[in-house]
């Protein structure tokens, strides 16, 4: 009980707090500067509008511009120009990466007591004008193989490790079988990885009604959510393993560059993958016989699950790949510091989709220019930042994050040195709800923007509306605390500069009823109608873009802190050490080591911030270059050269995706999967190396105090 | 992690040593009896077989037989002679009480665009022989309202009032329409109270497809589950204000007993209210306009789920009942105790059905006679049982446990002095789990019967079988502790007689995938082909159920252990005590009286265990009598002539149906009502109550010691 009240009193001291101080202090900026900065992110909140950001989306929207094509050109140009004509200096860089269309579409065909051949083309939509466009890509996988297998079937839930053992557990063998497994739980390389893994010739992966459909909501075009018809594409590629082009890991893919054969490349799938609607899933998981579905396979189907696996249902999957070595092309457009030239705040977004993509991503693409024709304002005023702005529209996001990746390759010893932090967004918008992830020395960042940008619906701040929101969700008695800012994964562009080179991360956006991720719905008109009516949230979006990048980029004293950091970590070690605990794995690390370490981290973290308050009441510059640039290089030193585990493209010692979830953050990872395998051996070399890298951050703080 | 480790130990000697100790001592029997003990037992359990039982189960499932009619005289009617013929006495024994049949099917008839009228008859089912009786009672509701209602209709989920009030958010009245709803989460007879409370005109109840049908596994007769055209009967009483005869309440229904006006019963509906298939539930819900349905609406039909309330949707419901004064007819036989004949136990189960009822309740029926072949079989070698066995075939417990509450407020007073226990058996069969309801006393007693007999199909005892499953469910670090054996609710024949009486009960079965709940495919075909294949289990529920009976008629002591009843009112109090934080009411009530007592009712529960355990040893037969009468009269003191509030014939302060779950126990039933409506005054009142309860219970245990 008294703990309850205790927190949350404290919750209420932080909620109302903030509020109060709001018109006055700003973090980063000593008392004078800070009035300046907050009447300049005022004039830059009022550039964002809503029928500009409507008009980018309706131009970025108008083809389908898959990664490669000249549709997609195109849209780098429009962007570049946009960029050129706020006053912002753009140029288009190119790459030559491994990607495949279908040759022609992939034939998915039944042949139980009859062969019947199943649709795999999503259906004009009558009121939505883009659905009958000609070039909509047809349902694929990227990166799938080409191959032609006849097989029976066997549904194997979501494709999970514990779902095949379930299977084996049924007694349904999936060598030599053609898996079918929903989407969901993970992302659909592990699903691939798996199949390929336990034997399966070949893999459909198809949206099933429960997760993603009927049971949802209300259908498009009547509802948002995903119609019977309607597949997700999407990229098999084992980017847990690592992204970007396949044949040039580690490297940039430019012109000289020593390429792997396509055979070498250890993140592809080697067995033919296809996405598939729940109309065309009904036809062949209504057939299958074999037991009936354990605990957690039933799906939103109107009838029992049946495991398959018998010889009468059989299914044929033929893909046909044209791989090749293809041109794409980031946009890079820049602002120069006027005093740090040398230090960047990057944002980025993608700006390839898989069909018109008008959530996913080209909300954040509209948003991106927003936020370009805003700073353009400003500059049109005389106002130069402090520190170099750097914004990248990258291309082939959807394939495995390679436009970023390359980028982030090619230029890896610069952005070491000068990368002050990265702020992405892929999808701006898809409904109301703000969410944010980010490494916990930017929450407070994050969260203090966020009390500074409207919530367009409900006039509160973007802040309260998320507080009062996941305030909504808890049972009664439950802890107040602030909303969860998420750990990141992988699946969007911050992870080359997280996870790769060590930069400051963040990623965002307003989520919502999302039935039509990856496929041809993912129209204008689909966000007119139900993402964004008005699009007032994409001008949220590009103002809470904005107000970060002014505050980083302006800033007296970087705000990051690296309190939040130290106690993050220990929330996910003392997790970590439970889990160890029920699997009787506690004795096997060094559990001292790492509090030790912690212990440390936590007390530099707790020194620097008073130092740079300091320095920045007393606007000491040169004390500030150094406390900033210790800051910036504490985050790097998380990084291990030697990287992960059995994948060294990754090398934080933090974060990284987990190996069988592909996108979803699994802290304190190498660790952490030890202790899945139950190898205690390995999870004591884990923790060592992860104490290792937080002494290196904390031996990198103490460097701010420069004695 | 050292408390799981302990716990897992005690559990582990728990487990282990009752099977090692299983051919010695036997609790309630000194050494020397206890061999005999024992060995009558084993005579006892070696007469149950499948064919015989599986005979019962063919002849009194060959027609509908729903309660006062002439195919359910003709099941009393075999079941007597049944008795009869084991050397059993038995009469029929008749009541005059209030039942509906419909006069002529509802009619249930969709008005939109086009008016629909939709199929409430089940189809016949090819195999199932049953299935085509001309007799097969149409789907209605016992005790619904006669009614011809059209209006506008509103999905109002489980019925629940939570659910009324999630309507209400979304805008949505109920005032003047008709509700449907579906199965699920309470007795159907609060879904019918809540829909008239809420004002609804009407109450549609459809089995969905997440809950009971295809969602669960295969449909009937491929599978065990409800198929799409069938529904679910029942009665629609308002049990949880009091059972038995409408008319009758607290008064036998016999000749010159004084009857209320129909007008006046207090338990009866208003409304028209009718169950229909999920077929016919999908012609509704799938035209229904108005809002998406909130988050836990949506069911297992395939689309989204809207709230409906709209104009353009109309309903007729017309219910044409006929309403009469009917005769039921219990069973009750009896052999009579030649030691302490006016001592009780007493073993009950319906014989009435909704249609053929061979899950629900003739498996029951078989059950017992196959215990009363056992017995008569021991009888024949000249056994006779210390105390008086009573067979009870209880009719119309379908319409409100009639028969049963009849005949315990016949015989109540002789009843108060003289029943032992009361076992109940409804369902005994739907499949191969065990599981149990009883008073805590008799944890012991029900857990140490489930060591003797064998688990058909493992071989392994019962015991094993069930905690081996209880653990199967149980995640990873979970404390390993034993099956929980829960508490009595409502919902059989046991309510009469520990809530109004205070007699100790027990209620038990194998449960399994059962899909065909109150419909007409509850059939010796459906039992023969997926509940009890081999009638295996059968045997073993009457193996089970007449060995709990021989151990309370022929003990020396009687084996109830009330530390197990002061530890389980201690954890439904600490777990309210919580929940009253939670809601701020924590000091509304005095805490520590309710503490001073359990301590108080504890301390005496373990001397009388000594105590007993001594008089046992030293055949004491003078004390023992004292000390049984006490143990018996212990569960009498719980019940307060007062009745529970706005509620009198419940009258038991720790056990009774929650008045919003209908079925399900809410345990210290008054106090946490006056938790759940935040009344204080209420809760210290309904504590008190308690309180005292315990203390008379406390009290009446001290008599064991005569001193």
């Amino acid at each position: 009980m008294k703990l309850v009240l205790t927190l949350s009193l404290v919750a209420h001291l932080l909620l109302a707090a903030p509020a109060a101080l709001a018109q006055t202090a700003l973090d980063g900026f000593n008392a004078e500067r800070a009035q300046a900065q907050r009447r300049r992110e005022e004039q830059f909140r009022a550039v964002p509008a809503p029928n500009s950001a409507r008009e980018h989306l309706r131009i970025l929207t108008r083809e389908p511009h898959i990664a490669g094509t000249k549709a997609d050109y195109d849209t780098a140009v429009y962007v570049r120009d946009q960029l050129r004509s706020y006053g912002i200096a753009a140029e288009l860089k190119e790459y030559d990466v491994w990607l495949n269309y279908p040759n022609s579409p992939s034939i998915v065909e039944l042949i139980a007591s009859r062969r019947q051949r199943l649709n795999i083309h999503e259906p004009v939509v009558p009121g939505d004008p883009t659905s009958s466009h000609p070039n909509i890509t047809p349902l694929f996988n990227g990166y799938s193989a080409t191959g032609d297998v006849t097989a029976p079937v066997v549904y194997a839930n979501y494709g999970l490790p514990n779902d095949y053992d379930d299977l084996k557990k049924a007694g349904v063998d999936v060598k030599g079988k053609i898996v079918i497994v929903r989407y969901g739980n993970s992302f659909r390389g592990v699903k691939a990885k798996v199949a390929e893994d336990r034997g399966a010739v070949g893999c459909i992966i198809y949206s099933d009604p429960a997760d993603d459909g009927y049971m949802q909501g209300d259908i498009y075009p009547k509802g948002p959510w995903r119609s019977g018809e309607s597949g997700q594409r999407g990229s098999v590629q084992y980017l847990f393993d690592y992204p970007g082009d396949p044949l040039t890991p580690g490297r940039p893919a430019i012109p000289g560059v020593e390429r792997l054969k396509p055979e070498e490349a250890t993140n592809l799938t080697r067995i033919p993958v296809q996405p598939i609607s729940y109309d065309a899933a009904r036809a062949i998981l209504s057939v299958l016989k074999g037991p009936v579905r354990p605990r957690g396979f039933q799906g939103g189907l109107p009838f029992a699950y049946h495991l398959g696996g018998t010889n009468d249902v059989k299914l044929r999957l033929k893909t046909d790949m044209d791989y090749k070595i293809r041109k794409i092309w980031n946009v890079i457009g820049r602002i120069d510091g006027n005093e740090e030239k040398e230090r960047w705040v990057i944002l980025g977004n993608h700006r390839d989709a898989w069909v018109f993509g008008a959530v996913d991503p080209n909300s954040g693409t509209s948003a991106m220019l927003e936020v370009g024709r805003g700073l353009g304002e400003l500059m049109k005023q005389g106002w130069k930042p402090r520190r170099t702005i750097i914004f990248a529209s990258w291309d082939a996001e959807e394939y495995g994050l390679i436009g970023s990746t390359e980028w982030a390759e090619e230029l890896a010893a610069e952005l070491k040195e000068k990368a002050v932090a990265y702020l992405n967004l892929d999808v701006a918008v898809s409904g109301p709800h703000f969410g944010a992830s980010s490494v916990p020395s930017l929450w407070k960042l994050m969260r203090g923007a966020t009390m500074d940008v409207k919530d367009p619906k409900t006039g509160k701040s973007v802040y309260q509306q998320w507080q009062d929101r996941s305030r909504e969700g808890r049972s009664e008695g439950e802890p107040t605390t602030e909303a969860r800012i998420g750990p990141l994964g992988s699946g969007s562009d911050y992870t080359p500069f997280l996870q790769h080179l060590g930069i400051p991360s963040t990623d965002m956006g307003f989520g919502g009823d999302y039935g039509v991720y990856h496929s041809s719905y993912d129209s204008f008109y689909w966000m007119d109608k139900f993402g964004d009516p008005g699009f007032v949230y994409h001008v949220a979006a590009a103002q809470l873009w904005g107000t970060l990048t002014l505050r980083l980029a302006d800033a007296d004293g970087l705000q990051f802190d690296y309190t939040d950091y130290a106690k993050q970590i220990r929330e996910y070690f003392t997790e970590t050490v439970r889990i160890a605990g029920r699997r009787n794995l506690g004795s096997s690390f060094d559990e001292r080591s790492m509090n030790v370490a912690l212990d440390a981290f936590a007390n530099e973290a707790q020194r620097v911030n008073k130092l740079r308050e300091d320095a920045v009441r007393d606007a000491d510059r040169q004390r500030l270059l150094r406390i900033n640039d210790a800051l910036i290089q504490t985050e790097r030193q998380l990084i291990d050269p030697r990287g992960l585990r059995g994948r060294a493209w990754y090398k934080h010692q933090i974060y990284a995706p987990g190996f069988y979830t592909g996108y979803a953050a699994q802290p304190l990872t190498d660790f952490r999967q030890a202790l899945d395998d139950r190898n205690g051996p390995n999870a004591k070399e884990s923790l060592e190396n992860i104490v290792q890298a937080i002494k290196r951050a904390a031996n990198t703080l103490k460097q701010a105090h420069g004695d």
